[in-house]
């Protein structure tokens, strides 16, 4: 008996120990994890988990017990699980639901993943505007016990369920009982379009300090809210997929951990296989000048030195736009103050870097290195970093208005890409400079 | 009469045209466009500013205007103000406040910026244990008119302030009458210490679905609540903080048009210079082989395009690794499994990217470049983008481990800095390679 209450005890998990071990643990013992843990206790963790998650457990479980864990999602956790677990699965799931469910779940799939559609509950509460506050308060009370996201704010719909306000509880508890809940409610209601892109979802929320906001289709009836929650994942989603992108690769949908190898490779060879490409135009470009490099081997020395500071400055400059675009303090229309910003930043950090780099070759060459010629080597290198410098900050800061205004993500300006197109500027400077100086001297 | 009546709706700005147009103002124009908006509008507007706008508005406004937009600002915001605006201003804002806010005030400032405590409003809603249900809603009733900044979950304290449980209005709201707090109460709060860091407390957030949390002193003590939306300021301020520091600058504590000109050179030059001067030693590593470089000069063709190979893919690596650590998803003991899974990675990638690579300079090579012996020229090439983007990716995942395990942030790991150190082994690896592959033939 008490060998066995040990075992048990032993056996038991806490919510907390099997979120720790969570991304470690594969399929079957997360679903073993999920069957020790106290009942309640694991509806909530599951509740908890990513859609990724909750959909390869679905499919994972045995018939007869996936209704119940369905049963505990919301209808638009449930599309998002169906989404996630791709078209084989989906019939099967859909079947799971009961008709009223599964009609809901239907038209929230008909979106976006990443539009406000895609992210609105449906499980708003509603109010008439002819109530009572007390009328109000009274039918907020029952609703409270259904399913409702949240009861503290509430939408104001005509029959044809066209929105015509919202009230906060706390202002319709603050009234008196008899007003009419037109009278409380505010009119001038902030509202996303269903079709709305999710980051401009969550720049509308940022602006407005909102904790939730109501959701319409293009007639102006409501169809959802979106609450601040599902918006900090949004950013963190975004966030993510920006710093993949800017890392030079494509966003992987999973997390790190969690993707498979093949497509991990996959999402990070294509990038590396055309920017191997583009690099290639480095090996010509110095072709050219491989005449010069004969008679001045001393130049090529030089070369990882003066193109890495034109990349180097390129990828602080495309970070700068990048990041205050995705935060909307940077706009299409600004390039302009941006390019003046930068030009000037460019040769201030152009010169700085490239005294630097001349001092370098000056003491290194009055020491014995690079020559007779030592001093106006150090002018090439000085000029030449300038100059990377200079093209580096203004491409790196240009590129992502120019992605943007072909429609790509400004995030795709990336370290790696523009290091690459750097690099080739960066040598035709570099030998320009070089030709400039030292022709009749050593070339 | 007409003419001046057209003239006022001229001057009507609305609160969305000044928030267009408030990046491109100066402090004038911010201070008049606030002047010409409606009055509720513009406090509206103030409130919603950032603590840097606030407190520089502040400042210039006359002193007989300071106090009545400094009690617009609830008193944690006062307190980001107020740190916002430096030593020198903080006597004459602190000057602005009556008796208790100041106190207030003062203790919230005593944490630091990024903590929870710098993060909370001490403006929550309280109960105690053995009020009834219906006392609990009437005295949230009494503290909804106050300023709390939720009365939709109250804390349930005790004398000395102990946090002894959370209830929801909505549950109270569905509770008999006659039911005591302390029956209806969770116990089991899930609460943050007062010294926490801001990206614990998001992640917190994010792991329990959370809209608020209670913040407690080490004895248990309710000091204050911090609520999401706080909390999507957060994860975009780490995103961004993350970002700069990935792109190879120190983070800007203001948005991008704002930072001043010396400013933003001083955070972006520090690095630059390091990373210069780090990049000097590919000068001296290729220095060591010029007397290779002079018998066989194509070898310098192929420099950017190999070292690139690696800065590239270690960019990758090291983006992949510090986003799934500021998720969450990697942790640092984790080191082993991020090793394992990038030393696949790295050959995998490698040895496609070294194939591409090769066979270009195959073709090419029998068009006539690279010489007689560009058959083993092309071997070259391949082995060495092969281990440059295995060195470059498993450095770039590994630099982050080591960078947290000597207490510094994982996204200093930047690009540039990946880059720079993967350019020198990049040219020991390819000389090395040349070496073995060319000696008694070319070199």
């Amino acid at each position: 008996m008490l060998a066995a209450a040990a075992a048990e005890e032993d056996a038991e998990l806490s919510a907390e120990e099997l979120r720790d071990a969570w991304p470690l643990l594969d399929l079957e013992e997360r679903s073993d994890g999920l069957r020790v843990l106290p009942r309640e206790d694991a509806e909530e963790f599951f509740i908890g988990l990513s859609p990724a998650d909750q959909a390869s457990l679905l499919v994972h479980f045995r018939a007869g017990q996936r209704r119940q864990w369905m049963r505990l999602l919301e209808p638009d956790d449930v599309a998002d699980v169906i989404q996630t677990a791709g078209t084989e699965h989906r019939g099967m799931l859909l079947g799971l639901l009961d008709a009223p469910t599964k009609k809901e779940v239907l038209a929230l799939m008909a979106y976006e993943e990443d539009e406000a559609g895609g992210l609105m509950s449906t499980r708003y509460a509603r109010l008439r505007p002819q109530m009572t506050a007390d009328e109000a308060i009274s039918y907020l009370r029952q609703q409270a016990r259904h399913k409702v996201e949240t009861i503290y704010y509430a939408y104001v719909v005509d029959h044809d369920q066209l929105l015509l306000g919202v009230v906060s509880f706390r202002d319709l508890f603050a009234a008196d009982p008899r007003t009419i809940v037109a009278e409380v409610m505010e009119t001038d209601v902030i509202r996303v379009s269903d079709e709305m892109d999710q980051e401009t979802v969550s720049r509308i929320f940022a602006d407005n300090d909102l904790t939730v906001v109501p959701v319409v289709d293009k007639d102006g009836k409501m169809k959802g809210i979106v609450t601040v929650d599902d918006i900090v994942d949004v950013v963190q989603e975004e966030a993510t997929e920006d710093a993949q992108k800017f890392g030079g690769l494509e966003a992987l949908d999973l997390p790190y951990l969690q993707s498979t190898r093949a497509d991990m490779i996959k999402k990070r060879a294509r990038w590396l296989v055309l920017l191997l490409v583009g690099e290639m135009l480095t090996t010509t470009a110095m072709g050219y000048f491989e005449d010069q490099l004969k008679v001045a081997t001393v130049l090529a020395l030089f070369v990882p030195l003066i193109v890495s500071s034109g990349g180097n400055s390129g990828s602080q400059a495309s970070t700068l736009v990048i990041r205050a675009m995705a935060l909307g303090e940077v706009r299409g229309a600004d390039w302009w103050i941006v390019l003046r910003r930068e030009v000037f930043s460019g040769v201030a950090l152009g010169l700085l870097l490239g005294g630097v780099a001349m001092i370098r070759v000056l003491i290194w060459g009055s020491w014995g290195s690079y020559g007779e010629h030592f001093v106006l080597v150090a002018l090439v290198i000085g000029f030449s970093v300038l100059g990377c410098v200079l093209s580096g900050t203004v491409a790196g800061a240009m590129l992502p208005f120019l992605l943007r205004k072909l429609g790509a993500d400004p995030a795709s300006a990336s370290a790696p890409f523009v290091a690459t197109l750097v690099d080739v500027t960066g040598i035709l400077i570099y030998f320009g400079v070089a030709n400039l100086i030292l022709r009749g001297i050593m070339l």
